[in-house]
């Protein structure tokens, strides 16, 4: 991860949060208390963000002291304290909720892109996260999905070029979208097919990795006997936990699903303060 | 809303998932292609967000039509077309992504919002959201909130006094905290409150708004009827759809609901292109 | 206050100042030479801004070390050494402006505030400031208007609800402007009143606090008696230090003065190098 | 002046202003309605800063007419109306603080800018301003300044050679100073003497111009004679209304006056709302 | 491209040169001079820049009308017209040097870019460029390059895995790299090798693409051979014009050469203005 | 030079070629794995950039150790080592590039300007450098051309007066263009003058410098004779390496190069890491 474009984020939501102060604790507490905060999962769940709470509390405060007690990844069970800060009070009462509303999300994809990933774990077969993620959240979102035990597609429109059916509609067909593409880059090419003669034609024309979108088990099993080693094969679509074991059994190398991002829960954790 | 301040949020987006570029678009779509694509729901909810969506497709391509065809706010049918975009077939693909992104979550917290406020129609009171909302999304996330009929509570910690309990007790007492903010500023003050104690003391230190955090029902009783008119009421913590009537029975004036923003689901929307 | 924020303010400060580069000192001045340098008061008045000057010449050269002699919002005599600042020569000439322009406004600002403060000290009554403030200076200038015993009204638009005369009318009457706000927002209202009738139409749709915008003293008694406790009671417009006391006199709660930010001097205040 | 940059200090402003958003209008005046905005001078003074308060109304809401009736510069009696603003009532409420706290300013720099280039209308000098501007408004003061009829000093430190005493002794001797500017830049150089032998120094030394800084009269006289055509001749510093005619007769060519952006008070000045 | 990402290199560009004002223009001409230009190629060459001398143009005056006369990617003789600029001369005077210097270094990288892309059309291989391009321009050099008909390496660090024998070391072999970014990514991976070997190793760990790094001729055919069609091959290090065909004869799929940004000359290209 | 400035384009381009992240480095290279880093001239030239190379590093990674070991300016032979970096090897590797980039352009220039110089020191001429620089990296290229011995010609159209032709056909004539900036500014005017007779006109109006734009030698020397002590001379247009010993020799006083900055070669310079 790029630590500077993550400290972007992490100000712009302070700023968001503190503005032109927190009226109420520059109010109420005073400069020279001093107090020791501790983060505690109060469920059960994978850890994911404390490098980003640190930043946080690092942004408004450079004098605290944070401490990561467990590392990031790790299945953590309920009440346990996951990290302490140590300082100013005030800071430290400024910094809580920013910090926790990254904690808890974050945590919350890792956990969930966990169950996925354990769903699975008898196959050679990846976890894919997809582009439906929180908007200027998408760096964040990914790293927590790596940290669930899931890999990242793409991050963007910009790295990765996958040709998808509206894209192949209007260069008139598989073969003429793929070459376009070929006129104007030397690297691999993804497409997104639906039915077993797009896949032949998508072999045809050159396709490095072919995404099998929204096929039922036996059409995907047709496709990946039919593929073979000639290109890797992505599932994609209407994935769900229920199901994610019977598609991984056909033999595609990747699953991609857009739950691990989007249909996700916050984490309960909070942050418990002892004051010196 | 601060148009101004949302062009910011939708502009970083965009740049999030374009950058330098959307690679596929560029090579396969040629230039002059035009299409018209449908913003669909596929599962029932509560629009918020096509302003935004607006924003997305202008922001790429000014010359795009964007026609709303429902206003927000209201409760739509699966499967019914919500607005419209026209124009260049590559600029329609290079939003679709964002667009739908932010007006997922909006609705589904619109959405959310719905149920709880559904859930108290009978009593005269207002379901307020928190700061816990997702970083740098809050001024979005409380505009889809005020449409699924909620009411705002403070929106970060500059502009609304709220005493909490760490303040409380690094001040050394209710009494003390809210002295101190009084010295300083002429404004309203809300306090959070455990006991019937501290609702005596705040009402004692003159305290416009008493917050009963965590209360069990009977102590919520006890507390209306104790401040009656002298402060309005507020309950906070631990409210589910579940409990949230007999919450509403005690006669608070207002009830915070943390997960409105915290606990939600992306609503099911797309959109479908006819290319011409 | 913010520090972030502030230290935005600074930064662009610094570039508006050096934009590409202090042509003179770079020619001049060797890279190696030391000097200290004492900020003096030339004239009395109230201290406020320093911790700005010093965030200027951090923000130039974080070697720059930068002693307060002196607390924010004590009465300075003329000839007083207030702060000293020892380094780089070369870093101090190219700080001493901007630090200047701050400190000399923003003690400008304190000066004045305490004059008004000082004129009411037998009332209990707060001095409050406007939104007449310097564009992008508002929480800077509303800081100096705390250190010279004022207090703050609203940070701008967006945390208090004020209505206005314009906004009456355009509701067509103050009942109807308040119960827009009450559907809205579960705050504290503010209504700017004129003459008695509209202090009873403000009191009947429930005010929270009731403006009495350029009353003569003798309306203003009666309105502070018709309201009593039953609405916080501001005074505003045309309030001079001539005429303060007898408005203080009437029993108002508060008294917002746009002078405090919009008709000051700055103070005469200098930097003295002594060269080692 | 850079319209850009000029744009940028103006949506800093209303983001100050508005931030989130203007609470009381969102909720109290109706989309629809509009209305007609005058902007009207309350006391005599000199007209600066209309582009920037159009500049205002016009990011708030592109919609909005704004016509100025007046030319910049003109003086303008009381009570006369210098510009009208019609369109959403919304609009022209949420833009007139922030478009009257600039041209209140403006205007009030440019009045008192008047004033002094009036007091030495029979010599042929040039009055002009200092750093001594509001942090990060340089360009906008400078500019009132010219509509005031006075001329712009160096717009910061990166623009113009001025070696201030602090450089000579920094530099050991005038000479030194000089030589070191002289092998960097092919450029003008500025250099500030309090003596008469300074005076000498400066000139053998090859300076462009010099300035004499709070010199007495009959000094200032000697200089201009010793001086003569072989550099221009700046006087600064405890320049009032009271002595510049006396100052200007000496002969100088320039006269820099810190008072014009430094001491002045902002013009009264008001917007009138007609509603439709 | 990404229109907002370039437009603001634009407008940091326009501001670098405008800063506070074009002091000469804004002095001399008058507001309601109009003028047209036309840009002229001094020399042949590819033109490359003319949309970003359009919003170089567009940003400082939206009324300015600009015609491009020639297609990007177009060889160009000596003298001719390439596009005209008309309306306020002022505006054109301002932006003249800004769109000169993008539209002369763009020109110039795709000219380089064409003599290479000529030096190899006989055969079936495609040139491309590496991250050896000015900082902050890459964006739109890398469209130069393609406007000469090259094709592009990856944007930056962030989109293609590309295994550099800096890395190889560090992890301790070809293999151990190549595993750990397959742990982790489930992309195409480049790795850069030096000798027959490591092709080989390269070859058994999957590598999907393989860089020929400073390889002589022979040893370039032996690697092309053995490869086959088991890895995509691209040759890089030290290729000038003098050496491409014979590089390209071995059969390589990609060759990257630097020098397309790196060694170039600004073409020599002129406005000249017609006043009216 | 201001650093601030300089820091946010570097910045900007650690961003442009990291974005979300180094993903090859951060997948293969161990966390705790440390390497010096040698900087390499390849060829002889002059340094210039390693400060803005240090800032690179620095950024990245504050805990990276940098070594400059030669002066910036100095000439340097080939396979000379100017630099070392030392730390976290993952760190190093990042900000390779960058760096590189940075100083190979930085050194070109300096390079280029010593030939420039070199050919004329046994005049008393000063090479200057023009607006044809790289756009927004102005503020660094300028300074190279200081390390190779140049003088730095106007940073943009902001901070020095200088009518061109266009201006002066604009205006109506030399005399009126001059005359009108006199009317506003107190500040030195520069002329382009093409012919004998404009510098007549020049110095009747009271030009401080004179330009003569690609005038012949036998011109030149007219013209110098004909200025003589009455203004600076600047010789510009058409000056290469092989003629500018015939322009110094007819005695103007500074001579401007477009190709200092315009025509460059990157220098071939690299970084060497030995892993521990």
């Amino acid at each position: 991860m790029n630590e500077n474009k993550i400290r972007n984020i992490v100000i712009r939501a302070i700023q968001e949060d503190i503005w032109t102060g927190d009226i109420t604790t520059d109010c109420v507490v005073k400069e020279d208390k001093e107090a020791i905060g501790k983060i505690i999962f109060k469920e059960e769940g994978v850890l994911a963000g404390l490098p980003v709470a640190r930043m946080v509390f690092k942004e408004i405060d450079s004098d605290l002291k944070f401490n990561a007690l467990i590392e990031e990844g790790e299945t953590i069970n309920a009440d346990r304290v996951v990290a302490k800060v140590a300082g100013r009070t005030k800071s430290i009462l400024k910094g809580e909720r920013v910090a926790l509303n990254f904690l808890q999300r974050l945590s919350g994809i890792a956990t969930q892109t966990k169950r996925y990933v354990d769903g699975v774990e008898e196959f050679d077969v990846k976890i894919v996260d997809t582009r439906k993620t929180t908007p200027n959240l998408r760096i964040l979102e990914k790293y927590a999905v790596r940290k669930g035990g899931g890999n990242n597609h793409r991050m963007g429109l910009y790295d990765v070029i996958l040709i998808k059916d509206n894209h192949i509609r209007s260069a008139g067909g598989i073969k003429e979208a793929i070459q376009r593409t070929k006129d104007q880059y030397a690297t691999m090419i993804e497409v997104e097919v639906e039915t077993i003669e797009d896949v032949n034609r998508a072999l045809d024309a050159g396709a490095d990795i072919i995404m099998l979108d929204n096929m039922d088990i036996p059409s995907m099993k047709k496709a990946v006997n039919l593929i073979s080693e000639r290109a890797k094969i992505e599932a994609s679509g209407g994935i769900t936990l229920k199901n994610i074991k019977e598609v991984a059994s056909t033999g595609v190398d990747v699953i991609s699903v857009g739950a691990l991002t989007h249909q996700i829960s916050s984490l309960d954790i909070s942050l418990d303060l002892a004051q010196e």
